[in-house]
């Protein structure tokens, strides 16, 4: 299975007054890693446009567990895979580490996402195609 | 049961290029929406710590489903409330809706936090206090 | 001239380990500012294009200076207006008031982006026109 | 002069719906420089404080032009350095480039701040020490 690690530094501004990382920044970072987890499997979105006509990879539910805060310097690690595919939507898992503490636990479900024929400012979730994901499946 | 209604406007700065929101700036609108919820029951972050010791409602876990994207200049109202209380957690409840349309909901689940009695500068989840209970069942 | 004044709760995520307002969202309050400050004078970003062609009115420049920290839960008032046109370019001011305080103040130098003629990808800044001007010099 | 270079990724997030970064993100990714900038100075924020008393450097005023628009997934570098020093002020250089080309550059004054003799809520600005210049100087 396809994994990318990510290394995150904590900034100042992603911390609030309770001097730990506010929690909706978390979220950002998981986003910017879905991103590099696609990249690293060939998938940019110009790629994905160009081969199979996917304009974005749209988010329709998320979970996540917080178990250990994060503070300002910190370095983190979020190790990322697709954890499943269904027939059209697929779930990302991000794993927030501080050394070998396991600090923050998320899941993506997403959609491969194509104009709708009918109507072009509109969008709706396409089969994910084999090549897609066999793409995901390489170590 | 208290609720609380949020009106959000969304702003350029919120929506990425793909022209709606950016995910996790939802998660930001839900926190604001926690802390007015708070406010409504009478319950500032000062006299949460005055009459209860409490320096923080961290958040441990935290669902979304996202069934309709917003855009820019968009009016949105996010209702919240209590859903339920445990021993030493309770689920807030977020509908975010675009008109009557429900667009997204949320269901966070935070802890009352006070200083730990071993070491100062951690924080442990205390019991919810009756009282705190009862201001979020008022109507 | 026109004056757009915008009411702004500081949020819990607004603000930084040293519990004030994280400097750059001075600037996401002040765009958003902007953008209603438009709006006022009937310049929708609908509207822009439609009249004028306008694709956007991207920043060249921009200085604050930051007088007076706010914090978590306080409202402010910004206080927008349109200073100076030059012949491609313009001035926004923001105003940013804790009571009656001066605590933040800002300007910010935009212009009006049409798609290049030579290269559509690209964009230029078109003359102002002066209809545009009138609209903001109207009390 | 010590300069610290920080390279960072444009992520999704900090774009908006004309698909170059929103310009608030800017000053995000200045204040972590200027915080690498310090800890490369020896002056981590721990350290500032044990040495100096120093319990913040916030900012007073800044200014920035942009020249060229980012886009998600570019490699920017940003350089830093302190440009000058006042009695109780300083000013740090953000030049942020795009491969050769120069896009934005910024400049920061900011302020060593110490609680206030007379009010341990305030922070007031202390002369900067000759010593911590020194550390700005070493190339």
């Amino acid at each position: 299975m396809l994994k990318n690690r990510k290394k995150i530094r904590v900034e100042w501004g992603d911390c609030d007054p309770a001097r730990v990382v506010f929690y909706p920044r978390y979220f950002a970072y998981f986003d910017a890693c879905t991103h590099s987890l696609f990249e690293r499997a060939g998938l940019s979105r110009r790629n994905m446009q160009e081969k199979y006509q996917i304009v974005g990879i749209p988010l329709v539910e998320v979970r996540a567990r917080f178990m250990a805060p994060s503070q300002f310097g910190e370095e983190i690690v979020v190790e990322s895979c697709v954890g499943a595919f269904r027939n059209r939507s697929f779930q990302v898992q991000h794993k927030l580490y501080k050394g070998e503490k396991l600090a923050v636990e998320a899941f993506e479900i997403r959609v491969l996402a194509v104009q709708s024929a009918d109507d072009p400012d509109k969008v709706t979730a396409r089969p994910i195609p084999p090549d897609v994901i066999k793409r995901f499946q390489k170590p």
